[in-house]
């Protein structure tokens, strides 16, 4: 990658939670001059310590080329664009909102009035691949914009993906590609669950069933990565449990308003709510196994430090 | 591979449908003597004229050293060992069954002890990997039997796969294996559909979603494999709708008989029921898609012939 010409580029990113801070880093790397901003003062200066800026958004918003939003949910990232202390009406014209939360396709339309509005282009912009490619800017970024948005994004998207799907000239088909994905990876993790408990009810070790199906017609990219987590005990959040009840919450709302029936996404929903009813929201989101284990009575993995 | 010395073995395979015709061919390509046995005179004339042999079970039994059987469930697989006609009866002891349908565990348990009671081996060996595997003696078992089953089986198991899984010393834990890798299989191509076809309601070309998800962390096995069948409306049967009835119906047996609550596979088996009873028993698994389409009223990608 030439990254000569990425030093005149100010980048901003929302969020420097295990997703943002990654790519934040990534950025870093790629040569641009990046500002980080989150409400957690600490992860702030953290990024400061790896060369990052920070800066009062009244000093910078107008200095900013392409802001990156790694936040939550559609709640945070309409916070960080219009609330009280929003930077769409703070940011000049012609530059870009890359936006990365998983979020309603309808909503990603609402974003991307708003800021063409004020003259701001908006990326539908969500990512897929989790912290580690987020740190190694070997991202999944399922976007959609119009031409001049992928046109002023692109040095940045380089620098934090290794594959952009470009899936159309408006805000909406990224999001709706993003919840399709998310359908899918929250049944998997919660399919994993199942059978790995399904596995120990019938005596099979966990360990076991993670090394023989990921060889198998039975595997997943989830049950690879989550699986190893609940074989050893380790539910140290990478994704956490809200996370699921979140989005495949949001499935859930779109499919009803659609009126199309998606039983098994609305199933694994529910085992999701049953993790957090448990009290497990903040755990990894593979302790949804936990519920599986309290409704047979059986005993998970424990971990080393147990 | 040595095949040398294999000549020297009688080799029979029960059941020449799509998985066993594939492995009798791969164990003819290892120099095995293979005979090959089906109520399907056709597909027993397709394989002599591979080189293959066929003859009597009166004649050729007591020579046979491995026998593969390769049915589609218990039943059949009781039928092929124990039945009017059964072979366990006629074959020399010492020499082996390798049972591959998927059973129950305790129903593997119970044909082992049939066996054993006359002198003969039996080893527990359910397949994953699909046709094209079987075919080209890549395929994995997940084996479990006592260890002069596995040495008798042993020259056999290394023709057919890619790689053996030794899960035990007795029936049981291998079929036990293969349902946990059932229930996923299942749950899996049921979640494509499900998937695929909620993206075609919010406006994304299957194709498109086939593309994009398959390099994201919402991917499965079953999903590349299955999911570009939905998007090329090709439902020519691979592996069928009745095939997912009859395991996830084993799951679910299992889970109610061991107080398990597998609510995913639970639902993704009334998908299967649904497409059955929509009369796609018969085409490929895939076809679950249509119970998704029809409860939405949408139209599903067409396939070249229609």
């Amino acid at each position: 990658m030439n990254t000569a010409n990425n030093s005149t580029l100010n980048v901003g990113v929302f969020g420097l939670g295990s997703m943002g801070f990654g790519m934040a880093k990534s950025a870093l790397a790629a040569g641009f001059t990046v500002y980080g901003f989150d409400p957690n003062q600490d992860a702030v200066q953290r990024f400061v310590g790896l060369e990052g800026k920070h800066a009062s958004l009244d000093d910078i918003a107008a200095e900013l080329d392409v802001v990156v939003v790694v936040v939550v949910n559609a709640a945070q990232t309409e916070s960080v664009l219009a609330g009280n202390n929003g930077i769409v009406d703070r940011m000049k014209p012609g530059s870009t909102i890359v936006a990365c939360a998983t979020v309603p396709p309808e909503f990603a339309k609402q974003m991307e009035a708003l800021c063409e509005a004020r003259g701001i282009h908006y990326l539908d912009a969500p990512i897929s691949g989790g912290s580690v490619k987020a740190a190694s800017g070997q991202l999944t970024i399922m976007a959609s914009g119009t031409p001049q948005a992928f046109d002023c994004a692109r040095p940045v998207l380089d620098a934090l993906a290794e594959k952009v799907f470009e899936l159309g000239n408006a805000a909406g088909p990224g999001s709706a590609m993003k919840v399709v994905n998310q359908l899918l990876a929250g049944v998997h993790i919660a399919a994993a669950a199942e059978a790995l408990t399904f596995g120990i009810s019938q005596g099979i070790e966990a360990s076991d069933c993670v090394d023989v199906i990921s060889q198998c017609a039975g595997t997943s990219w989830m049950f690879e990565n989550r699986g190893p987590h609940i074989a050893q005990g380790d539910y140290t959040p990478h994704s956490s449990v809200e996370i699921f009840v979140k989005d495949l919450g949001i499935v859930s709302d779109i499919a009803r308003q659609s009126r199309f029936a998606a039983p098994i996404a609305a199933t694994a929903l529910q085992q999701f709510i049953a993790a957090s009813g448990m009290g497990l929201g903040g755990e990894d989101d593979s302790a949804v196994a936990k519920v599986y284990a309290a409704q047979a009575n059986l005993t998970l993995p424990e971990g080393d430090d147990k």
